[in-house]
């Protein structure tokens, strides 16, 4: 049933055309009833607090500029992850002022930034073979409204690089943590932090790294309280979920 | 070193029997220099913003009822999560008022509820069997100091009694799923609120559920962005992370 | 939004205290509007073709009880799964002519059996020890109003066995075939007859069956086409599904 | 011993020259005895309800045309799934009108259609990434004579996006349910329809998904009760089963 | 068809009261006719070398001592493994003579002894806590009509145990070797004896051991050729294809 | 210690040079003496009944052949596994006469083909998927002195191919089953024939196949009692295994 | 061939009774020859450096107390792990001086302690529930002579417990890190001091820890060069390595 | 803080114008302060006895030059591990006299190689395709400065091969061996040298190798005493482990 029928109904209904009984049976009829779904979901932006993203694998050059196009169409800005460079091509054919953010694997247009809300996310990250993940977090918060500090290259098996930063760690809204291999670097900082921290496992390694699982897994046990997870190399997911927490704290639009 | 013995050392600094060199030597011998630490430690509460918790499982009623006797010395309240009934025995020997949270495997020591912080935690659960999960959660999170919501028997297979409850979900500050089987709940919840949304895996279930791995490997692997997760059966720790998220947002002592 | 609250905004609107912009926007407020869901839900078993099933694993006598009256109360009829003795004792006492199914630990309570369908659903066993699964099976979709045709011991070791059966098995609409260790009996059965086949990998074995895991990877990767396979032991489920395909075929209330 | 054997031998029983007892040891000699067989062989898409379908995955495009030959020979029309560009080219040598169905890596070979039986196969699908196997179902089902509707892009995430196919869903005889991820999808539609539904894990997703583990445990461990399996990306095995089902509920030669 | 029928439908053949053709429609009809399995069956011992073996574990006392019954009756001989003390003590009511060999968890009930088939079965243990399964395996084969010789505590940890074995080794027509933890022994074997070397993994072990998989794992790895391996603490099944392998070199009745 | 020094410590101990003592310390002081390994190494054809087989994995095509130069030399025939084009140029090279069986990715060299013992191994393969490990199987096996029977072509899901070749099956000394994807093959023909039974898992399949452990764990996993299993895709290791029974049985020089 | 045997033989060959082939041969005839491998045995002590172990798990308290006696009778001392209250009682019988270590699982026997050597063993562990493991790591060590350092409850969420024992850290010759859950510990201790680690992982945990697998492949997957590790909950061979670690560097019998 | 800072502050101090509180508090700050760790990072070297080390895999020629010449700017040489042609292009660009051991994968650059400190360490590998990752463990134990013996090709296969290396095993100081496939050779090394002995599974095999889980786990539960391990294929971290061994008892600056 769409919005126009509802209308209609509700008009016949007022008319004397349509009993009470009817009208009520009709939204009860299907065990969920469509109004205006449509509407609803050009609403998205507002619901879910960010416009629709595109997960680039998997879809061609084509497919991925199509989307983009629809949803810059309605939002006037797009964020599309796990990109190549052809996708990128595609891309800045559609959109000259597209970037391409190769290291992160992502993909941005927007006529301008947005402006940055309060508060800060920190991504850290272990090793330099962290940082594609960490700059997908990282860009990612960047492009949802968030102003971002970088601490990277700070492993636990040289303690002393994590202990320098920690004043900036304790200044974070959020603090992401990106760490492959045994990613022990979590439990490090949720020992030094009071504020919410999320874990991203990479599938950096070898041997019986199990491609990310080993630090997914080491993540999941840490024996620092409160730490969250995301799915391996998942830095988007990570930065997705810190901007909840920080628009929670300090909304873009209060 | 500790702080006295720092303390004298900069004594005999300021008399000149030591050199300034000397001072910071002796600051710079170890990689790490120990600067009376306990001191440090009994002022956790208000670093890591909660006293220390016992996880009970293994150890012994004494050695329980011991440690959290120290802890209510400094910080006045306690809480021991993976109790038994020996546990709660040995306990409230101890502390007369302690209450034994049964189903959830809780025992929680305090004079006075803490002032609860503004906004809500919602507890959502799939199956009853997920309870005892989701009572730990939800009464950590209460122990906290947060206003909580519980969201219960609103598994996917009856689509309507999670849709029933969007207004509850959409209120909440932070929701917490609880789901065992397949966790299909928290990927229908991810699509409905734009909250910080954290999954607990139940280890529910029989044949393939591999002990809550399979419910653990959906929930990282949702579609739905922005949910984190944390390990199976861990309620406890995915209160302490809400808990982390509301109080950003809504500090106990602004 | 209550059925009564739906009814009294239509009244409004009728008397032209409400909008119909404002109806609209009620219904449309929330993603989807609870409209008298108790009521559907009631109506569940014309919806789903059966009432609600009591998964008996981790509830305590008592609640089961309570549920079971609860159902009973609306639908005159219900079945528990997974259920022990204390269980039984429990209903029985609430239903004095409730029926231990034991070896399936099945409870089943009902005035009268269901009418029979016509077609008949063969439930197939390759061994001893996998009889309390295929019981479970055999006893669920008898209770659903299906005749159902047993054959047991029919394991592929002894090849003639199952040869023998064969125009039992091309008689029936649905085979379900139980079968452990390596499971080759379903492989078997798929290269014998037409009709659905649905494989219920059991947990009977040892060393590296895994727990059911070595037969259930056996089934998913069967050699004959058209296969489907349920969970471990997971005797219910089948019959579940073998209840659903020949209702397709042979309506109860056609 | 051949056909053209056992009747020698009848004739030698007949004409005293072999006893009843050496004609009965004769057939018990052997635990099974070939009678036949070929014979009962070709008329194999009679027994099993369609022709012998040829997995390309491994052949060489000259062994697919040479068996595609000789099903086509007796059959009249053949399929071929897991082709890639070479077998298409061969293929289309043998065949000028074989179709290459290029998304859903499937090879069609034949005269006409079949006439499609009443009934509709409803294909659903989760996300975009999944549709290569979803149309590898849907084309396999329409192929083998049924009516197929596709409901595509429907993911769990956007709940009111499957909500909005309910009426459709409800219509069908049979649905199969395509997703990968987390594969939430089935769940939530084996709580809205009460026909056969069929789950097809993709290896879809990246991290820890397993190349599809995760999706196909999801399914396995569903909370709908009745949901069946195929294997990952097993969108023909769906179909064939699906088509069984429905070929019982509506016999194409009645 | 059982041979009754199948006598009287050649006796109407003779009669010419049915005709060649419908003589071997009836044994074409189905794919496989049934000739008289039952016979068949209650020959097994001859077909497959050895008589019926029972599986004890998941069987009732009750159970087993009924199948032991039917099989001593056709066979005068039997063998359960994996029994425990209420099964022996069930059988013993039965056979009076039944043996109980409690270590290897076998029961035997044989009226005399088999002769003794030429060549020699050697079994072989690493450990002390893998002597039940490897006592399984040599009483089987014992009891099976084979000379076998025991070679214990040979673990390679201390090499020159195994390597003052070796003129014993090569002696045997086939060498069954049981271990656990890392399995090396088979492969030290495997390097030093010429004849059929079977492996049996044994559960023995703790942390990584993974319930004998380790083992398992180790053997199907062996750099030794020609080494085949039977499931985890599977002593029963080597002895039986030892067995089959020594019945061939030295048939006990040519 | 050399045999040359042995005989000159001998020598000293006859001419009193040395005490029985110090002879006897000698040959004590280390745990194994080095007896003149290097000839009882020349001699491991007779010891181990088949000279040296080359692994080509992993090996460049120069240490192939220089290896293969060696063997040849002092053995006159040479196996070697695992190769590919140009290992098998790199060996024609070497030895013109050098055969290379490109399926089966075997070569072998050698100036006539060796004496057939009695007895013949059978190789049975379920599809045509698996030759390639079939014919390393029965490439090897003929090699290796045997007569070899293949039986391709014959998997369960058409279970009169199997049944139609018993007596083939029953004449064979020694039976190897090739099988991937479930692997059901191995238990119905172990259920037909009384012969030893080698399982050769291959990594054939798709989806949760696993690479073959699918196949490996249903073959050990096997209700056919006696069956044994040799690692995935090693046609080589089983037949390797099956002419050592074969040559037990029927010696190829008695 | 025994020593006497072979003193025997060397007599027949002074005499000439013997060629000196005849004893070269003798000698060469077996691929290893038996030279008084008991005399050897009984000097396992001091080829290997230590008296044996008796791994009690699996053994009855009669073996245990029968194996230990002869032992004793050798070497003067005896170590036994993994047992329990029963063994203890066996044990105590026979040496009423033996020492039962509840806490660590372990007995031992001896008259007077070993002197120790220089260096010291520092046994690290995170948790109070890893120190049964770390107990049975000190006292194997101080049992085979070694100082010991217990740094106990240190783990990584409270980074300045660990920090502040840098210096005993750096003191040792030797570390062994024991901890559970995600073991993250060991990573913090190599990036610390520049001596041997040895990991050993703990079953310790819930959820997803997998028995101490996840604790293991963080120890293995470490960002720490040059630790090394044992199985998961082996405290006695971490001890027994780090033993030979100090005992290269600081000989006991120097 | 920075040394500079500190020494300000402790300047302020005894003029006065800091009271001691403020300075004891002012190190109190943080859990731990930051002291000058750029300087002792620079000391590195000897804290941890070996300069920095370059891991190549996943970092660009460019980034892997321009971190070499930092390291050997300070240290004046560099080991770099899992490199290929192109890294070694742009490091021999930088340092002409750099090194490529291609087998090994490894890049090593100095003026002079180091003074080789007493004692040895024995490299041990099973078979040849196991020597790139026994050369990384060799050549990098060599350039530590370190007397490596490479004792290659003694799989336990052929048992003879490893025990006419005993000798030179027993001279060794540690005994680093690498092994692939089931990994039995420590096994047997272990129980014939008395010295500490690391495990470097590799990936070496086929089928069930698991890409060298199935070596890693047979290692770590080896029945030889004291066996350490390291990950799969890191023959760096095995010679790392072995020279902080080796050091330990033979330091090179005494």
């Amino acid at each position: 049933m769409s919005p126009a029928e509802a209308a209609a109904l509700l008009d016949q209904f007022k008319r004397d055309e349509a009993s009470r009984d009817e009208v009520l049976r009709a939204f009860q009829a299907a065990p969920v009833i469509d109004l205006g779904f449509a509407v609803v979901d050009s609403h998205r932006a507002l619901r879910k607090g960010f416009p629709e993203v595109i997960f680039g694998a998997g879809k061609t050059p084509d497919q991925l500029a199509a989307i983009a196009r629809k949803i810059v169409g309605s939002d006037r800005r797009v964020l599309a992850t796990r990109v190549h460079d052809a996708h990128a091509a595609a891309l800045r054919e559609a959109f000259p002022h597209a970037i391409h953010h190769a290291q992160a694997r992502l993909l941005t247009v927007e006529d301008a930034p947005l402006p940055k809300r309060d508060g800060t996310i920190a991504v850290v990250a272990a090793g330099t073979t962290d940082l594609p993940v960490a700059e997908e977090a990282a860009i990612t918060a960047d492009f949802m409204g968030n102003h971002v500090q970088r601490i990277y290259d700070v492993g636990v098996a040289g303690l002393h690089r994590i202990l320098a930063r920690v004043p900036d760690l304790q200044r974070a809204s959020v603090v992401i943590v990106v760490a492959g291999m045994e990613a022990a670097l979590p439990s490090v900082v949720g020992g030094l932090v009071a504020r919410p921290i999320i874990g991203v496992p990479t599938s950096v390694g070898y041997g019986s790294h199990m491609g990310g699982l080993t630090a997914l897994l080491g993540m999941l046990n840490s024996c620092a309280s409160g730490l969250t997870v995301v799915n391996i190399d998942n830095g988007f997911g990570a930065a997705y979920a810190a901007n909840a927490i920080n628009e929670l704290a300090h909304p873009l639009h209060p």
